[in-house]
């Protein structure tokens, strides 16, 4: 809620930095080093992007070639698009860094042999700060937010580390230069190493959930103080109170609630998460569907907030222009948006290409039952031209909606990918080919996923009056969502044409609805008028 | 196309001060002071908006008050509320200010009249810029963006300036107190003084294109050389070969040629118009259409950009930060987005009535019969279900379906306002419940003269080569905009199940053919590299 650089630093030291070697490191690190990093003796850095691979990381170019001569790994940037770029806490304070390189171990011929990338602790500056030889330093320059933060990029220059800095966990490299690691894949070893980004992408979601809710309590109680037109006669109105500002800002408080519920899920199933590997691959999928839904909407919140209050939002005194450069790169950063959700709906591909493949003979026999079933009733007539508020206010008939748009676009993109895959197509070429189908999927699992938080979320609350508020921002939520995918809705004939106007005039009708509550809505972000630091809403 | 500070500076003392005192004023004050506008001698401020009126300008609240014993205008800001805000160039630079200020003039009985907001020249600094007695001014403080312009607040107390200083084209005071004015409505005399803002919407809409044509020109350029993921042993592919990614910027890109007819158009219009006053009034509604379109789109264009560079584009050295911060305000500044839009609906709306009042009997027989006419030929079964690309882009059929959008909507919202009134409703409560639907119109509207100005513009194309290249980008613009309004368009049954389904392959078909064009069509926008001013992109 407060300065968004301190959240990122943080999140670089603890989160990154502290947590790689929490998770990648073994016995001997956690001891050496965890309790220093905890107590901030040990500044550190998380150094995975280089300039050519911010996305692609399993082509990171930096090498750690090992000596066995004299037990070392020897670090080295062997090209300028291998440096490491946007390493956060590199700029000034770091001291040491985990840098991912690939990992080369020479073999009894003297022949290097490539491992694939790993991670290394690294020292950058020594005790007084100054940069250690073989390093080399530079600031990455004005940003458009997020200053705070010393960003910097990093060359190494055959830099020696003793062989226990590499961070063993999944991966050993003996004395005399032996290579082992529990993990056979080498495609598995990296995924598994890459999970350290989990936390990490639950804390930009849930920052991005903390912009979005300064934001929207910024713009809404200015908006209702500030009067603009009115009646012949008469005062001039709030311009909350106008159909178009509710229109603007309303669904969005609705998703800023729905985000809460989402969001608090997988971060509890995170920190709660120990036994089953299969849950932390769950959480790593839905960590990253949040993260993009969650940071979108953190970008569209801030910039309608800050469009609603007019003259007075474009003022840094009101906050939101610092709000607005801070956050804009959470969509881009632990994980671009785009990538992560294409990763998304590639992770949803095979888990139904796995559950077809599991399937004998009676389960395939009955899933096309099944499927045709749901079919009929899912695109029952009377369900898509149910006009009534009752109906478009249910949580069943929202949820339904969510899950067949999300499985709709399952089966049909695994049909338009086999297909291709079937006529010959490279596999990569069909997938350019499905993008923008797997991005639609993507998004309609993030936000059935969403949905779905929060309709529990409403049915857990035991609060008699707070319940209902509850379920008016959840049907707000859904049906907003709705009437922005309407056109596919009726393209599949699962939302009739007197449903779609139907759904607009619910949206209408619920932020009309709402307009009363509003402020209290976000009072109950309960964010303290110092963190907000906005005198046109304190 | 360069610093968007200097643009708004250069807009405020030639655009909205020397233009108010060439429009608003007669013979005696243009010999006076245009020469010293135009050499610089006299910078100038444009005073109209207050803290309490951004939009609603006609209840600004400061006053000028005829005292006919010293032939002056005494000028007063009455409360905190009634402070200039906002005021370019008044900060720092402006010696002088177009003041919006309600006339009084007391009649034969001392009691004072009023007239309405009229405009005064009313001198700020001295010629060592020291500030005048009775002025009071303030530095708004830091933005967003445009931190260049020294904008301002502005108090006045007991200011007193001699009676020439009235801007008299439209009204008089003479030297006995009498006041007079060619226009008789009140209404219509503040209007017609409104309408030295026309020069500025269309300037803004022409710099929100500019800023749209340098952050595409970036990101395009970024997006060919920047190679990430690709298949399987075989080199990296360029970002911009992923449709995910044209499918983010090439809309936009046609978007922008789109707007370049469009706004070019207008622009000529307003410098050629000189006669009949209808085609002013018709200029200003279409002003204020293109103003809110072309700055919304710069908006998204230039964030859609940002994102699209990821982290080089969060990087002030590569300029889109500066360009998205500087250029945040235009749509909220000179005339609110929204607030304009729903003004050209309401003039929509007006024109509509009139236009079925002037009709007699057979006029309006006839215009039911065409109108059901319409019907049939428009929502033709075979129209809605052709799915063939020919079909698709063919500029007659985008042009109906744009057409056919605008018109229903303004039938509707005409309905909707009727049953309301009929059914008693006040018209300021039934103006806020269609305000969403007259939104829609207006976009509509804005569109529909949008693709048509391109449309006229492709088929005056007389190069043989370039006619096609233009052509792909009318039909990329007009698809993605029926994608984007394919609920509505399929809810109308204007576009069938099947056709809904075709825009969305011809859209991705588009952005195919697009690729290997799209850096010749971000270079024809010829902007100089010192201009563009981003590494990445040069």
């Amino acid at each position: 809620m407060l300065d968004l650089s301190v959240v990122v630093k943080f999140g670089v030291q603890f989160g990154l930095f502290g947590g790689s070697i929490q998770q990648l490191g073994t016995e001997k690190h956690h001891a050496e080093y965890l309790p220093q990093v905890g107590s901030l003796e040990l500044p550190g850095c998380f150094a995975m992007s280089e300039l050519g691979h911010g996305s692609n990381v399993r082509e990171l170019e930096t090498t750690a070639t090992y000596d066995a001569d004299s037990g070392q790994f020897v670090i080295e940037t062997p090209r300028e698009a291998a440096r490491k770029e946007w390493i956060g806490n590199a700029a000034r304070h770091g001291r040491m860094a985990t840098v991912f390189a690939r990992l080369r171990v020479p073999d009894k011929n003297g022949v290097l042999q490539e491992h694939g990338v790993h991670a290394f602790l690294v020292p950058l500056r020594d005790d007084d700060g100054d940069v250690l030889g073989g390093v080399r330093i530079e600031d990455n320059g004005r940003k458009m937010g997020l200053n705070g933060v010393d960003n910097g990029r990093v060359w190494f220059d055959d830099v020696r580390i003793p062989r226990e800095n590499l961070l063993d966990r999944f991966a050993q490299v003996s004395d005399e230069g032996e290579y082992t690691s529990p993990i056979p894949s080498s495609g598995k070893r990296f995924f598994t190493m890459l999970s350290t980004l989990v936390g990490g992408r639950i804390s930009v979601a849930a920052a991005g959930l903390s912009a979005a809710k300064s934001a929207l309590t910024i713009a809404v109680r200015y908006g209702a103080r500030r009067r603009q037109f009115g009646p012949k006669d008469a005062p001039e109105r709030p311009i909350l109170d106008y159909r178009t500002h509710q229109r603007r800002l309303f669904p969005l408080l609705a998703e800023a609630y729905a985000l809460d519920f989402a969001v608090s899920d997988v971060a509890a199933r995170f920190a709660g998460r120990q036994a089953a590997d299969d849950d932390l691959r769950q959480v790593e999928g839905e960590a990253a569907a949040l993260k993009a839904l969650s940071t979108w909407n953190a970008t569209t919140t801030v910039q309608t907030a800050r469009e609603c209050c007019g003259g007075q939002g474009y003022l840094s005194a009101n906050r939101l222009p610092q709000l607005k450069a801070d956050t804009d790169v959470f969509t881009t950063f632990e994980g671009d948006n785009t990538v992560l959700m294409l990763q998304v709906a590639k992770g949803l591909l095979s888990e139904f290409q796995q559950e077809l493949q599991d399937m004998n003979f009676f389960g395939l026999a009955r899933f096309i039952a099944e499927a045709a079933a749901r079919r009929v009733t899912e695109r029952n007539p009377l369900h898509g031209r149910d006009t009534s508020s009752e109906h478009l206010r249910d949580a069943g008939f929202q949820q339904d909606a969510f899950a067949f748009r999300e499985r709709a676009l399952l089966q049909s993109v695994a049909r338009r990918m086999k297909q291709r895959l079937d006529d010959g197509m490279d596999s990569f070429e069909a997938f350019i080919e499905c993008q923008d189908h797997l991005l639609s999927l993507a998004k309609a699992h993030a936000e059935r996923l969403t949905l779905e938080a929060f309709a529990d979320g409403v049915e857990a609350c035991d609060d008699e009056e707070l319940r209902p508020v509850l379920a008016k921002l959840r049907n707000l939520y859904a049906l907003a969502r709705m009437e922005e995918g309407v056109g596919w809705f009726q393209e599949k004939h699962y939302v009739e044409s007197g449903q779609a106007h139907a759904i607009r005039r619910e949206v209408n009708a619920l932020c009309a609805e709402l307009r009363p509550l509003a402020v209290d809505l976000v009072d109950a972000f309960a964010i303290p008028d110092e963190a907000l630091a906005a005198p046109i809403a304190t």
